[in-house]
């Protein structure tokens, strides 16, 4: 089996960031050589350059059935999360000073929150449950009078949880209808059908880079008439809501990565859930792997997570296709990522989104996990570029790996 | 004379971006394609991708002769002002509230200026005269002990005066050792030897896009021990910073920009001087042209800019290599501008910094511009990839172009 991947990466660390697709590269070089203008210029080279950032608009709009103008392009997902955030409290600070987040959220999310919190905001952060779920009835409670923002992730970047988020809109507004609901779709974005307008979400933020895209840009979706105070001053691009000489081979490679990505969209996805199905279903005689988050594989199909998503279905899948989280045990999850990245074979502990460093994860921690198990844990995330010949020789290679491993440690 | 450049564009619009060079191309699509991981994933694909942020760190830290801990990437010229700005203003609030800036700054910062406003800071706008430049008295009136910060732009963007950075440094820190300096340098890198350190810049800004490098990427110089806050939130990037996976493409094709931009400096800067001289020097004979700023061309070599702006030298020359100002008897820009476009010459009414609308220039208002030429003025700028044959193209069309054009005037 080994011999198959000798000279082959097996990259399953997808949920920290992507190959761009061949698509996306072609379409920034055309940007970067021959269609560099200045979408601010009068001339037609200005003009080329701003039929880029309206095709990318006409492209994501479409995968959202949303309106054109409702996007606002950022240098990623983080400043997307801050915008929404910051720009949305501030803007909206006279109508009250409470907002409401969970436990889980990426530090895109929850540093904003910290930061507001110090701007004499209050914040109240809701908990999960083992699978990594919000509970919608305290989510009822949280909201009160003074609550001006809610904001949920659609997918847990290191468990892959689903929230409830139709659910979770629909209680939200019927408690208090002024109250903005922004979430987080980074990692749910191109592999759920995702219609704001339909689900009742006032803010989404997408990274382009998680989708076959270019790093350096992303999203906000706003829905019309949200009050919303740009966090960047200057020339007053983006309607006054994004200061900066568009990126656009940033744009245009995003435009491209989202319609990609929406290409087949039930077709990758049961792909990808097959993956998972694969990998899960090979480590079940595995007795010293432990899948986190909710248990599949009953019979249900993938049509299912969507409706659930959607808020319509039943919830008996509400794990995303492409990420699973897995704890081992007795191996520190740094030795055995070193030890598959000899077998080139890459993937996360934690979640890779943020320091060099691994950190004590708060998504783990919120869900309960075992305190032994907080530094065991890795995360394999795929793309629709992965194969089940990869899956296959993974699961081979953590049968050899850990049992070997956990005889070398000191616990 | 036309024929040679029937099918040949000749972009004298570099001032509002560039194309980017191959080699800058080159290294984008070797990091989308293959070394395409997130630098915070500890395996190999990570530590390949921190390689490119750490070359590009060396590179352009060579340039400036600065650590390259000192540096912040940004999401471009914007985000890097307005860091350094609203970053240094909400860092050092308890030493007081006074900042000064120049009437002729980009929005990039005059637009964070009046944020701060806003919030309770005063600023001091200093005038500039005729030629564009700042009254070092002005100045030195200005530093009082509650002033936390001056920014003042290396190269307006309009006209292309060059401000005197070492000496304004040596009278802010003089007058008050504890007030930072920042210098918005997006039209000067890569056409100046710059050296924060010996110059007694605090900060500075600069923009990819500007010196044939990616848009949608930047950076900020922070000098060691600099009290500055972020303004964006989220994974502790860039030492807690600038949050956000960094955008290894648009960095790595920075940093081949910047080196790309150093090598030959002074025979580059030669030619685009030489480049400048031939196109106002075409023009000296036509009665309806008018060159803004400061008169050159009188026996002084292009070394003398550079001790001017290092301080040390004559004042004979204070413009940038590669920007023109004219002001046009009787033809408004955007006419003239489109009539070049017609020739496939590319130009700005304005900087085409900010929106698609042409609005009256604060910079040309401050530089006391007679009224009638607010709205007949052109920037040509240049690049090494421009030609003495597109200038003087240039200069025969406008001689045949603008004597039509005022004939049929409504003035």
């Amino acid at each position: 089996m080994n011999t198959t991947f000798e000279n082959k990466e097996v990259y399953f660390d997808n949920s920290a960031t992507t190959r761009c697709s061949e698509g996306v590269a072609e379409i920034v070089r055309q940007t970067f050589l021959k269609d560099y203008g200045n979408p601010s210029s009068l001339h037609v080279k200005g003009m080329e350059a701003e039929q880029y950032i309206r095709q990318a608009r006409e492209r994501i709009a479409r995968t959202l059935k949303v309106n054109e103008k409702e996007l606002i392009f950022t240098s990623g997902g983080t400043e997307a999360d801050n915008l929404a955030i910051i720009g949305a409290a501030m803007a909206n600070r006279r109508a009250g000073n409470h907002l409401i987040t969970t436990r889980i959220e990426h530090p895109a999310v929850s540093a904003p929150m910290h930061f507001l919190e110090e701007q004499g905001f209050t914040v109240t952060w809701l908990d999960v449950d083992k699978e990594g779920q919000i509970s919608l009835k305290q989510l009822q409670e949280a909201v009160t009078e003074e609550t001006i923002l809610v904001s949920i992730m659609y997918v847990n970047n290191e468990m892959g949880a689903v929230e409830p988020i139709a659910e979770a809109a629909r209680i939200i507004k019927e408690k208090n209808p002024n109250t903005l609901f922004h979430v987080d779709a980074i990692q749910a974005y191109g592999k759920f059908q995702i219609y704001p307008k339909k689900m009742g979400i006032d803010m989404l933020s997408v990274s382009g880079h998680k989708i076959h895209g270019p790093k350096g840009v992303g999203f906000l979706y706003v829905k019309e008439r949200t009050k919303l105070k740009p966090i960047l001053f200057g020339g007053g691009h983006q309607r006054g809501m994004r200061s900066g000489t568009e990126n656009v081979p940033g744009i245009a490679g995003l435009g491209q990565a989202a319609m990609e990505a929406y290409e087949n969209l039930e077709q990758k996805r049961q792909y990808l859930y097959g993956l998972r199905e694969a990998f899960v279903r090979g480590l079940a005689d595995a007795e010293w792997a432990h899948v986190n988050g909710k248990e599949l594989y009953e019979g249900t199909g993938s049509e299912e997570v969507n409706a659930w998503a959607l808020g319509s279905g039943e919830q008996a899948m509400s794990m995303a296709p492409h990420i699973v989280s897995v704890s081992f045990d007795k191996v520190r999850s740094e030795v055995l990522l070193h030890a598959l990245e000899e077998r080139s074979i890459y993937v996360s502990a934690g979640s890779a989104c943020s320091s060099n460093k691994p950190a004590v994860s708060e998504t783990l921690k919120s869900i309960g996990l075992k305190k032994e198990y907080l530094d065991t844990t890795i995360r394999f995330s795929f793309s629709a570029y992965n194969t089940p010949e990869e899956v296959e020789y993974c699961i081979q290679t953590l049968k050899e790996l850990v049992p070997q491993l956990m005889r070398f440690t000191r616990y």
